[in-house]
C-alpha cells in the first residue's frame, strides 16, 4: 500500500493549494519548507494570517483596507478634500501612493462591474461614491482610476455618466497604461503620465 | 508623504515574502487574498500551519516526517527488512512510494553532504543509519536514492565506502533520472527505471 502523507501535513499542502497561483507541488514545496522553518517562525506566519484578518477592516468613509476606521488616508487632514481617486482596490491605492505626486482623497470600489460574471453596479462600493459627493461639495473632480481594461473602461463610463448630472469634473486617466494591463502592476512612471495625461469625460 | 500599508498588513506580507520562491508581489497579491477570505477559511490555513508543525516530527528510527513515532512506514509489518532505501528528504520518500514497486524500508538523510555549502557527513542523519544496520542484520541491500547531482553523487559514494567493510550489498539508482535533475520532481515512470535499472556500487 502506498504511504499517504500523514493528515495534519495533508491539510496543509491543501490549505496552501487552495491560495491563487500555488499548484500543487508548489504547495508541497512550501509545506515542506514551512515544516523545516524553527518553531517560532512557523508560529509568526500562523500568527500573522490570524492578526491580520482579525484587524484588518474595510474603511468606512472610502472603502481601503485599514487597521482603523477611518483609515489614515481619509483621516489625514493634511491631503486635498477637493479630488477624489476612485480605484478597483486596496492595491491600486498603494500603487497610487508610490507615485507620490497624488494628494487628494480616495474611493476603493473593491470590485469592477462585470456583466461576464454577474457582478453589476450594485455589487461594488458604489452607493457609498454617491453618498460622499452629495456630502461634501468640496469635491471638484474625480478622478476614475479603474484599469484600463474591459471591465475597468466599462465601469469608468458608467460611473462618468452616473456623475454627468453633478457637474463635477470627472476624467479618466490616460492611456498610458498598457491596454490589457493592470494598474496595480504599473510602474511608477508610467503611472504618472497616466495621471499627468488625464482627460476629462 | 506616501501611506505605507497598515501594520498587520505590512507583517503578513513580509511572512509571506520569506517563504522560497514566494517574491514581493507574490506576497503581496496572497495576503489581500487571505484578506479577502471568509474568516473561517483564513483561520483554517492559519491553524493548519501551527498543527502541522506542532504534530509533525521526525521519525525516531527512519528520519522521516510523521505525526506518530515510530512512523507508519517504519511501524508496517508488511514491509520488507532485508532492504533499505535511502534519501534525502521526505518528499523522496513520497515520490518513491508513487511508483507503488517498493516495498522495504526508508532512511532520510534530512540533508546531503555539501562541502561548498559547509555541511558535513555529521550534519545529516547518518550516524542512525550505520546504527541501524550494526542492529539489523536482516538488511541485505541498501539503495542509494540520493539526488542525482554534484552533492547526492558524492553522498552517495561516501555512504558506500563507509558501509564498504559491512559486507552489505550497495546500489545506486540508475541515471534514468536526467543528470542535475531532482528527485522529488521525477515522474513515476522515469523513477520505476531508476529502480529497475540500479547497479552495485
Ligand atoms: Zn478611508
Ligand atoms: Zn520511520
Amino acid at each position: 500500500m502506498a504511504q499517504q502523507y500523514p493528515k495534519p501535513l495533508a491539510r496543509l499542502i491543501s490549505e496552501l493549494a487552495r491560495l491563487p497561483g500555488i499548484g500543487n507541488k508548489t504547495a508541497q514545496r512550501l509545506a515542506f519548507h514551512i515544516l523545516s522553518l524553527p518553531d517560532a517562525e512557523a508560529e509568526s506566519l500562523s500568527v500573522s494570517i490570524r492578526e491580520a484578518k482579525k484587524t484588518m477592516r474595510y474603511c468606512s468613509v472610502c472603502g481601503n483596507l485599514t487597521d482603523q476606521d477611518p483609515c489614515r488616508i481619509c483621516s489625514d487632514k493634511s491631503r486635498r478634500d477637493d479630488i477624489l481617486c476612485v480605484v478597483e482596490s486596496p492595491q491600486d491605492v498603494m500603487a497610487m501612493e508610490r507615485i507620490r505626486e497624488y494628494n487628494g482623497r480616495y474611493h476603493v470600489l473593491n470590485g469592477v462591474i462585470s456583466p461576464m460574471e454577474g457582478i453589476g453596479p450594485g455589487d461594488i462600493n458604489l452607493k457609498q461614491l454617491i453618498l460622499r459627493l452629495q456630502q461634501h461639495e468640496e469635491v471638484k473632480e474625480v478622478i476614475l482610476a479603474t484599469n484600463p481594461n474591459i471591465e475597468g473602461e466599462a465601469t469608468a463610463m458608467y460611473i462618468a455618466r452616473l456623475l454627468k448630472p453633478s457637474g463635477i469634473r470627472v476624467t479618466r486617466i490616460a492611456h498610458g497604461l498598457p491596454v490589457g494591463g493592470d494598474l496595480e502592476y504599473a510602474d511608477e512612471v508610467t503611472l504618472l503620465k497616466a495621471i499627468e495625461g488625464r482627460t476629462d469625460l
